[in-house]
């Protein structure tokens, strides 16, 4: 029980799970409350979390776990689970099918292996280190894209860049080729299979990335902070993902003004 | 051939004509190229528009059409058919399934009937004059919300406002609770829905807007320019719709700053 492989696998399942709970609360009337940071919470986020880690602690006990909604444990062990049950809740509350479970693991700090699955569209991301990046089990691969002015570029929403981010993701927003927002995590699997070429991002958790890092980067795509260093289950929020290192380092320069 | 009924009908063929289009060509690799205004153009948006207006020209000809591609004709009929067979042509290029075909029928410049067909998730909404609002057959209807505090707001990017509009749309993007970018035509569909509780955008031609419009009257909702007047295939670019009166009402005035 102590390869990667083994607990790949068993991530399948816990995506498997994670559906069949999102699609049974999707555009049903069910109550949500504000948390202190004003994000909403479903039910839905919570049953799926709750179920998420019940499995992992019964099959891996002396793994860590990492989630959004209820806390960390254990995140110095060898292994440690990255869940955001669903991350882009405002797009699960209004309807909209662009939001997904995000499951990472995280070997040593490092993202690994990850899951992107939207369960409305039936749509599954998957990559990592040992795994060649698919998206429902096809090979995906991004963008040969190497310069900043021919890019698609995708961000959640302006509102998440605050000060100085802000004034950054706009001089990166106004070089590229279209600057688009609103899609959540699966900006990343548009990433990861061509039709996006960057996505930048700021005010992010570790739950937020750690999957969608895994699998950009199991499909040739480069995924830092906008420092250039790797993400880490302890990195901070800022993100900056690029189809190519030609296109990753050409966007850093704009974002970073230098 | 004079009535709506007969035109509403056959506007459901239409439909489907684009989608069968458009499922052919939704994330391959097809050429565009760049109108002036720097929106991407595909092949598969010219192919669409021209099978519909074929076949509208062939079943009603002296029906008049007013197109995004290719341009107008007869706008002075009594039935104008108002056609966008991509709305949304950056999500479509960028493989996000959120782009649709809006067909619109006005009657003497005022929408009575419209579509809004998102052709991957199979999702199709229905409305006008004398149909009940659909999705996929279903019925439905706006949200009951009367407060913009506790709305959700849809625009497709903050970048559709330009000057003064900017300033507005900011004003009423910090007063309700969730702004939420990037479903294009979609977002009319989730307002029709009760998902989402205000549309505001600019920039838009009558092809963006008699489809959604009509849909979005028939869920009882209301849509109209920013000066609160009745939208017509001459009205300007600016849309604000909501789901009830009480919100179309109150987001009008904080809007408009007064």
């Amino acid at each position: 029980m102590d390869t990667l492989g083994t607990r790949s696998d068993f991530a399948l399942t816990l995506a498997d799970s994670a559906g069949d709970i999102l699609r049974r609360y999707f555009r049903t009337p069910i109550g949500f409350d504000d948390k202190a940071d004003a994000s909403p919470v479903t039910i839905a986020d919570r049953e799926v979390e709750a179920v998420m880690r019940e499995a992992i602690t019964k099959a891996f006990p002396d793994d860590g776990i990492f989630g959004e909604e209820m806390g960390s444990v254990r995140t110095d062990a060898r292994f440690v689970w990255v869940l955001d049950p669903i991350d882009g809740t405002k797009s699960f509350i209004s309807g909209k099918p662009l939001f997904g479970t995000l499951i990472g693991i995280a070997e040593q700090g490092r993202p690994v292996f990850g899951i992107i699955d939207q369960p409305i569209s039936h749509e599954r991301w998957c990559g990592g280190r040992e795994t060649p990046a698919t998206l429902n089990d096809k090979a995906q691969k991004t963008s040969a894209k190497t310069a900043v002015k021919d890019a698609i570029l995708y961000a959640t929403t302006p509102y998440m860049f605050q000060g100085a981010d802000r004034v950054a993701f706009e001089r990166l927003a106004s070089a590229v080729k279209h600057p688009l927002f609103g899609a959540d995590c699966y900006a990343y699997g548009l990433l990861a299979s061509g039709f996006a070429d960057i996505v930048c991002e700021a005010d992010l958790k570790p739950y937020d990335f750690c999957g969608p890092a895994a699998v950009v980067e199991s499909a040739g795509g480069v995924i830092t902070d906008w420092e250039g260093q790797p993400l880490t289950i302890r990195s901070g929020g800022r993100v900056l993902a690029a189809a190519t290192p030609a296109l990753h380092r050409a966007a850093l320069a704009v974002l970073t003004g230098h």
